[in-house]
């Protein structure tokens, strides 16, 4: 299970970068600077895959086994995550064609919270299942994401995307940025160094 | 041979976003849910290489060792798993043509067969030559799919697509839920709790 | 050393499917049979790639150890190896356009007998610096393909491409298929069973 | 953090062959010549990749532990690793269209220079915070390339590139041959032997 995952959201993360083209007409400078969105909707798309993947091997690490349900709600994140490219090269492009923003962001956000729920769901059946060998205080678990906080700003963040994508598209930037960053580590790190 | 095929798999399955794409023309809403023939096909697609994954890490966790001729049979079924991404996206394009369904959607659903019948191929091969150690008795292998109704239901199928390809597809989706779904497991997990 | 390598073989066996593009005018069977070529590249590249990685697997089985020298002969290998997909897309595109068959059946030829000189290079670098442990008689070995007569199929295909560019093409499918095909353990099974 | 990052690079590594097409009008032979900027960025990224591989498995090979921010500066790593195919294709589209060359050619260089920087950092953090193992006295790191030689040939060269972007690609390359090229390995090999 682990070797396929791990695959899956290699690739997946890999391919985003097929999302990327010039568009000829204009100084080669603005033609890069042109695909702003672009750069966002990736960096966005990989650092939310990156958390899943992140929490998909602290949730495996402890797994003692794998009964045949968790395997098939493993592959319905991996249906959700792969698919993930596609809304990335929406925003891409929507952010440049106003008129589409809202229907293309709006599809982009709900992704990236499915994505998230199915990660707690695998961990809550895992939990409830017995599934975990005993241990379970390590680092990756202290500075686990809390449910109700990161769903809410997912939802937050969807309802504004009706009315301001642009702005929506900055706050997915924001939770993605959250849910990578290991902040009591980086804390640990900075502060109580001797 | 476990790390190469589990490569295999979560790239085709990984490879199949890339038949979505919008066609410009039309409100943004209507672009999308115009491509819904590509949805469904890449659910149906993800699926069944899921369960051809799910079927093959099962026989490969069994296996003692692996032959010569295994190692080719199964880079035959890895032939077909590859090419699967194809025919799933000349079926997005068929369902929106309709001049072109009924090709498009038998290709699609002969595919869908070799893919099964080269996995019961693989089982079949390393029982005959004794490739599995003796233990054999996991939870995978109560929800083996039998072998004959399930390609007796691909088969009706494609003569289903002769005349309604796009029922064709729906069956196709039907078997491949049938074949991912666990459904001892899952009504163990519905009615059996103390 | 193996993962990454596993790794780009299946990658570079996955990609070859984009070279399948259907071309819309004519009936969808015609579009279909139109690009046999396509077909014919995608199954000789896909041996000759699985024909790689199974020598290259029966080499990694065998070695003690990797030196620094063997890393890099592999990765010049892996360079060729993810190279493939290109010529196999222009032979699909060139056996329909008649005028640009020899040039690009050539490069392909080429890229094909570049790929095995390097699995032999590896192995023979591998044997001369005794990076291999000492048992080395197992079944992939026995059925191992010589070196002098693979290189100079290789070298008689390229040369009838430059008159006969479909014939060579040919010529590459019944080399892959011998590369692939492993006749002792074949014979074994069909005839010395008691 | 091994299988994951094996898988990415293998993926970016591959998908490198997808900037390569022909653009048809012109004789089959010079189609090919005509694209060879794009053999030429193809063969730097593709070295450039291999040797950010090559550190990254020393250095994993290395690691006794990793602690949640190596798991997250590596994740850096491979978003500028998975971003390369992007910038090595507008290289490859540069180098035919002067206009464009400058800005490409420094866009490539700088995603060059931070892949390297990402590298060191990776390998100083690890260093510092005590994530390795004791022993470190292998081959691997007797060819290791020093810091400042390296980061001094980039920033040289990205800077070459404002005036001269097609030679800045050939110092790229010969800087990409360096960090591959085992030096002392090669020499043992050639003189040391008895």
């Amino acid at each position: 299970m682990e070797a396929f995952s791990d695959g899956v959201f290699a690739i997946a993360i890999t391919l985003l970068v097929l999302d990327f083209a010039i568009h000829p007409p204009g100084s080669p400078l603005h033609q890069v600077l042109h695909i702003w969105p672009t750069f966002v909707a990736y960096i966005v798309s990989f650092l939310t895959i990156g958390a899943a993947w992140l929490g998909h091997t602290a949730m495996t690490d402890r797994l003692a086994r794998a009964d045949s349900i968790l395997l098939r709600l493993n592959l319905l994140l991996l249906l959700v995550v792969t698919f993930l490219p596609f809304p990335t090269g929406l925003v891409g492009e929507a952010l440049r064609e106003p008129s589409s923003e809202r229907v293309f962001v709006t599809i982009y956000g709900l992704t990236l919270l499915v994505i998230r729920l199915l990660g707690y769901a695998l961990d809550e059946y895992a939990g409830r299942e017995h599934l975990y060998a005993e241990k379970a205080d390590d680092e990756e678990l202290r500075d686990r994401k809390p449910f109700v906080p990161v769903v809410a700003a997912y939802a937050i963040a969807i309802l504004i995307g009706l009315a301001f994508p642009v702005l929506a598209v900055w706050v997915y930037f924001g939770i993605a940025v959250y849910l990578v960053v290991p902040f009591r580590e980086v804390a640990r790190l900075l502060f109580h160094r001797p």
